[in-house]
């Protein structure tokens, strides 16, 4: 049997049900190909032969001149049984399954994912799907969809496995709008006939491009493997898990989707949250939280800071870290001394700090640096959230950027509210200088509880700066 | 007692504590007043005279050669109550009591507010703060804060009570980049001397430029008169509620903030619940509750039909319906006759109604328009969560729009996911043509689940399609 990895490193592909219509998808997959850039040989294969994109079809796989490691198989399910069986003859190590119809159309397409399962078995190849867009590796510009573009192709540290390749496609466009997330490898699941998440995050565990791993998946196979892999993987790199068919119609609709068995979420919640996988609320919660983790250190405690022009985003920012367990931090009398130096009113000088009166005394700038040093230097604050507004120039900004950048120790995340462009301005600008920006705090409190809760898991000795209530 | 109403009105007010120096609080509000293009007559105080942004500054209110209705008043709080009874004798109905440093700062700030207190009672004068950025009237281009920009100034018909002057000014100029959200008025409720949440939520129930009110409240002073109060507004119009201080963590931050009291926040949730105000779980929410309250009519029952291109996002949609008592609808003969017509394989024409396999074949204007228009026809099924593709033309959306437009009897909601200026491309079109937007169909759930529980709410009726599971 093949390794995931093997497949992942493939320098050859052929697709198998190429078209030569260049508005089909199996032709539109190989202008995908060959935009990617892709170093290795690319073949098509249809019984016709022919040219699309500047890729050369053959009429049969044996024909193709070259070694072939991975398959794109796009044929009806009906001959994808056949097909592995000359794929095997080819000497293919992996194949993408793409074609739909297999166990969640119903009893016959059961049957036929049944065959696919039998011939994977007896020859070894490793076959993703069906029902899947298959696979990426930014590292050798591989990439089996014609989802992708070159944002996505830009190789970065996050490795994604989904078992739906459309939402898959179309989360990996969204999340590279944001110049910090970027991709190492994608695995595409489907219907999991062999490569299941078990086998994808034991792959994302030892790939050293990977350093944080992001997973969409409506059922787990196998459970009792999938919290084994998960606990290795977690010692090594967060893992964030968002995970579809919670509730029983929604477990109902996997079925037809990935042929998903429906499990009982809250079973596999406690045995999932053991393990220190970190398990995402929703699209937004992912994205959020693998922008935290890519932009700043672990937190050393539960300790929080709040800078704020408004007290009641402040609340509302308090209220929901108390519901997740972090605490407000009691200032150090140097850092008490410090605020005293920059704000005139005692009773703003708690935490939560309102900067509002003495920036408008003093200037933004100046005070606004003041306090952040003042809390980035404080060992008992553990993490820092800055809201404030949203203005039209990043000037006032700037400062504050070079005083979080001297001193890289804990979390500090940015919300910034005001005129949407405003909002907008500010926030690639913080993007750029790596310090994640949430439009409301609350979802910075959020990617914060998670960012915790691994420190914790990771570092036992953290759990020491824990304080119950 | 002058009435909520007759301050709201005012056509001429006065700026007391008004500063020479441009960059002060004191002027900045001038300048705003004279930019947002206020009919009425403008006067500041201040005790060494002169102009600023050319207002004219008295010498005292006395001076002032025209009768003032409205007074903001930015002097320190030792000295508020004989500014008021220089209000009082020059005929002043209502004031915005700018200044901080009264309850929310500890017991001689208490003082302060109880001798505001008193001489508001005795005068019959009506106070806003102290402690908030005071009110807005778009029908009128009155408005006593800076924060106040175009936008915000452009009638609509959302009424604001908000007990947080800073935040409500920063909210309202995101809420406004939304071409959708127009404001009626605003009043700043501050630290709640005399204007309270019922006498905001009364005069905004009777104000016929409102069609729906948003409230971010941190305390309820009198919580059996809001809830009669609100149980008149919600037969009137939609009511929205954003509350701060849920934990006491939070609740301990208000009382330095607007000087709340603590409440039991779930007996509070449980007597509002009565009512059928909506609560708000996060700004966020309340802002697409008010886009979707805007834009389209309200559900005649809890039956959804979901489009997706992406078996996962409506999996996770299912979901987020399912735990929020929303129901799948089953469609009627009719429609899977139509749905027949357009979609080759039987399995994808369920709900969801899964769109790929035939957009590819048939193209996506025409499967998509078919589909809609089926559904929209379809009496059993009260709202429609449409969940594709961010595309960089909005050209395949425009037939959709429309299908919807012909047929503007239920809710739809769309949902495009892909590159970041695709979505917004795709969001701004949607906008323009009053069809709400929301990056992740979970948010749109949440939305139908307010409208549906609203439309019970106000017509009994209604209840008669309500299905229990």
């Amino acid at each position: 049997m093949y390794s995931v990895r093997e497949v992942m490193e493939s320098r050859s592909l052929a697709v198998i049900g190429a078209s030569r219509d260049p508005l089909k998808l199996g032709s539109l997959l190989l202008k995908g190909l060959k935009d990617t850039g892709f170093q290795g040989e690319i073949a098509g294969v249809n019984p016709r032969g022919g040219e699309v994109y500047g890729v050369r079809l053959y009429r049969s796989l044996e024909e193709i001149p070259f070694p072939v490691e991975l398959a794109v198989i796009l044929v009806p399910p009906k001959v994808v049984a056949s097909t592995l069986a000359e794929c095997a003859s080819k000497g293919v190590k992996g194949v993408v399954i793409s074609s739909e119809g297999f166990a969640e159309t119903g009893e016959q397409g059961r049957q036929y994912q049944e065959e696919v399962h039998a011939i994977l078995r007896s020859t070894g190849i490793r076959g993703f799907g069906p029902n899947t867009l298959g696979v990426v590796n930014t590292d050798t510009g591989l990439a089996t969809s014609y989802f992708v573009n070159e944002h996505i192709l830009k190789p970065g540290s996050i490795g994604v496995a989904a078992q739906s390749g459309i939402f898959a496609g179309a989360l990996l466009r969204y999340l590279t709008s944001y110049k910090l997330l970027r991709i190492s490898k994608v695995l595409g699941l489907g219907n999991k006939v062999d490569v299941d998440e078990s086998d994808a995050l034991s792959y994302l565990t030892d790939d050293e491009q990977t350093r944080i791993v992001a997973m969409y998946l409506e059922d787990i196979r196998d459970g009792r493997r999938f919290v084994e892999v998960a606990r290795e993987a977690v010692n090594r790199k967060p893992v964030l898990l968002l995970k579809g068919g919670r509730t029983s119609a929604g477990a109902q609709a996997t079925a037809s989707h990935t042929a998903s068995m429906a499990v009982d979420d809250k079973v596999l919640d406690g045995a999932l949250h053991q393990t220190g996988v970190l398990r995402m609320g929703s699209i937004e919660e992912l994205i959020a939280t693998l922008i935290g983790f890519q932009c700043t250190p672990l937190p050393l405690g539960n300790r929080i800071a709040l800078v704020t022009y408004s007290g009641a985003q402040a609340i509302m920012s308090i209220d929901a870290a108390t519901e997740g367990g972090l605490r407000l931090a009691d200032f150090s009398e140097e850092t008490q001394a410090r605020l005293a130096g920059v704000i005139a009113t005692p009773s703003k000088r708690g935490n939560p700090v309102d900067i509002f009166p003495d920036m408008m005394a003093h200037g933004f700038e100046k005070t606004a640096s003041e306090i952040l040093g003042a809390l980035l230097e404080d060992e008992g604050v553990h993490g820092i959230f800055f809201i404030s507004f949203a203005t039209p120039e990043i000037e006032p900004y700037r400062p504050l950027v070079e005083v979080i950048q001297e001193r890289p120790t804990k979390p500090v995340f940015f919300s910034l509210l005001g005129v949407r462009e405003d909002v907008e301005t500010c926030r690639v600008f913080l993007e750029e200088n790596r310090i994640p920006f949430y439009l409301f705090p609350e979802m910075a409190v959020q990617v914060f509880r998670h960012m915790w809760r691994y420190a914790q898991t990771v570092n036992g000795s953290l759990r020491a700066t824990w304080v119950q209530d």
